[in-house]
């Protein structure tokens, strides 16, 4: 995990950094989650997302079961430089784990959450399939 | 602070949640920050961004010095409700303190970070004009 561009990098006490992922293209925001030094290294060198699943408390290569991986166009880093944006080409076309195209499927409507996203695939379908 | 809404949230132990930004219409992701309670209830009361500020343990009505405010168009939840996306107006074009359009001008490129991003207006004048 060498890289001084790692080390530019200010990481939480936990040793955390959080990740946006924004979908090629579509523009559309993915998902959000952590990742660990070790992750964005890896990350980097195999071009796919790696993150770090904080209650698994381990390495998290999404898509590793369900096939939905994100192939890494960009790694970003903000003006306090410590959060990134990865700019993803998102396999399969789903990033939630409900089976939607991506997490953020609530939108605030008169005071309630109101799902506004179709479930493209059944989680059972993508899981156990 | 009433609303049902609110208590859907899956607050951090410090009573906060990660708020990302995006731009409406352009789809591009301005920041990253994070909300109160308080804050994302006069956020969607007043209909523009109020963050908290970590480091100033202050409300921030983003905007409030440079009139770079955020009018907002959606407030969106994800599927752990646990991470809000606004979908915002961004007045002035400029989001970020250092006078660009987002915070995420830095780039991951040969194994360095490269500035990618113009600065649109000088800082001091955002600020002191």
């Amino acid at each position: 995990m060498s890289g001084a561009w790692l080390d530019h990098i200010r990481w939480t006490e936990d040793g955390l950094v959080p990740v946006i992922a924004q979908e090629q293209g579509s523009g559309q925001v993915l998902m959000f989650a952590w990742m660990t030094r070790e992750s964005l290294a890896l990350t980097a060198e195999e071009g796919y997302a790696v993150y770090w699943s904080r209650s698994r408390r381990k390495l998290w290569r999404k898509g590793e079961e369900s096939g939905h991986r994100q192939r890494i166009h960009e790694i970003r880093l903000d003006c306090d430089e410590d959060v990134i944006l990865l700019i993803v080409e998102q396999i399969g076309g789903i990033a939630c784990h409900t089976g939607r195209h991506h997490c953020f499927f609530r939108r605030l409507h008169d005071g309630e959450w109101q799902t506004v996203e179709p479930v493209l695939k059944d989680p059972k379908a993508i899981y156990d399939g």
